[in-house]
């Protein structure tokens, strides 16, 4: 053998990551994006969209939990949950996970995704036969404009990077929109960038989102497979959510109590620059 | 131009990092290693030792304050302290933010790494003009090995990866040799490697700590420029050190008292490990 296959992402001009690649698994141009699932030794199966990385195997579940559970512990009745993005299914398999939960509505825009990921990430994608789940291939922006009536506990922004088509997913139009979506006492988790390289990203999205919710506080995840392996998510509300009221379910990898607790403690230059 | 110079690290033979050089200031080849220092336009100056990043200026921070401040603000009286490796100075300047230090050893193997420092990051170096420390270009093992009476308050193990020349600082050997130049009270804290991808090398060393010191509790910190972006730290003591006597120094960008209580919560699938 003197040939190997490489991926390598750019995680701006002058850096990135590259991993190994044993076996493409998938591969379709969507009407939105460019599908890709591969196969790789130390991060198992990636799905990449546009070539980025979006999940792997290595490090889905510190991502997954760490969207979810923070908001799921704290918010005293979460019924009825919205899930925008999040077309692989590792969002909606930890939603799950709580017999609290009635509905859990998943807007993917891009339904080749969901079908790629119940093929080739069934890890993941199980939870799509889960009757609570109503998989909506829609433009999460529009669902959020056409849904007049509050009517979700918690909302999810699971989406890719804001450049491409998740852009509007970074805007103020969106953020009231989705607002107008929660109950009372509704929570709203974002994805939300690297704090080390795209901290400008962090802050921008922190102060649209102050400009909705009383309360915005970021908190972070090491991520492996993201940029710099180091990811930041913010929680927005109207009520000062500090003190859990479930306990988290079995059986997780990364998310505990303690963990809860320590993700929301911010290094010194991040809590200046938000509060610049 | 059609040319570009780019720097690679594989952090093991499936993955790794990369970026974009834009200038080689000093290359060396030691009695020990080799010693490159680059410039790049997101990490900005970065050392290599044999190839591997040791401290890059944008994240160096981070890995320099957390190394040393958990266990200079929880001793109750760290006057006397000893840094094996360090050559950059950058754990030294940590150390040397607190007036209660009297004396600083740093035992560095290479002098060259030093006098490359000093000439070309000045910002972790100037600390080597400080009267309290005394430079001494020894190996660590020897050093700790000939030290007969208790001495330290705090020793600081600032080594590279457990392979090549640094293999001998995760003995148990130089361990039970460390810890005799302890005093009563002492704290001992090692860099310990990658949680996802090298957690049986932190599972090894925190094994041969806990044979040696009542309580060995590894803590976290984000460093982009290190494999997967997440590193560890074991604090290991014979006294139960949990609440903190003193104020960490102004100006840090990274650690404060939160990040102190947040950094020794551990992801369930790190206690899984360690408890096995």
């Amino acid at each position: 053998m003197n040939h190997e296959f490489w991926f390598k992402e750019y995680h701006s001009r002058h850096h990135g990551l590259f991993f190994r690649i044993t076996k493409i698994l998938f591969q379709k141009k969507s009407r939105f994006q460019q599908i890709d699932i591969v196969e790789s030794p130390v991060f198992g199966k990636v799905l990449l969209l546009d070539g980025l990385v979006m999940t792997t195997e290595l490090d889905e579940f510190v991502y997954h939990e760490m969207l979810v559970h923070p908001a799921m512990i704290l918010h005293p009745e979460p019924g009825q949950i919205l899930i925008i993005g999040g077309g692989d299914g590792g969002t909606a398999r930890e939603v799950l996970k709580y017999n609290e939960v009635q509905r859990a509505v998943l807007c993917e825009i891009d339904e080749e995704v969901v079908k790629a990921s119940r093929e080739f990430l069934p890890e993941l994608s199980t939870s799509f036969d889960d009757p609570r789940i109503e998989l909506k291939f829609l433009d999460g922006v529009e669902f959020v404009k056409e849904t007049k009536e509050p009517q979700f506990d918690l909302v999810f922004v699971d989406s890719s990077d804001p450049i491409g088509p998740a852009t509007v997913l970074y805007s103020e139009e969106f953020i009231k929109n989705l607002k107008r979506t929660l109950k009372n006492g509704g929570i709203t988790v974002f994805q939300s960038e690297s704090p080390f390289t795209r901290l400008d990203i962090i802050k921008d999205l922190f102060d649209k989102l102050k400009h909705s919710f009383k309360f915005v506080r970021p908190y972070l995840a090491p991520i492996p497979g993201y940029p710099d392996g180091t990811w930041s998510f913010l929680f927005a509300s109207d009520t000062d959510y500090r003190d859990k009221v479930r306990k988290s379910p079995a059986g997780l990898k990364y998310f505990n109590e303690e963990i809860l607790k320590a993700s929301f403690a911010l290094p010194n230059f991040i809590k200046e620059k938000l509060n610049d």
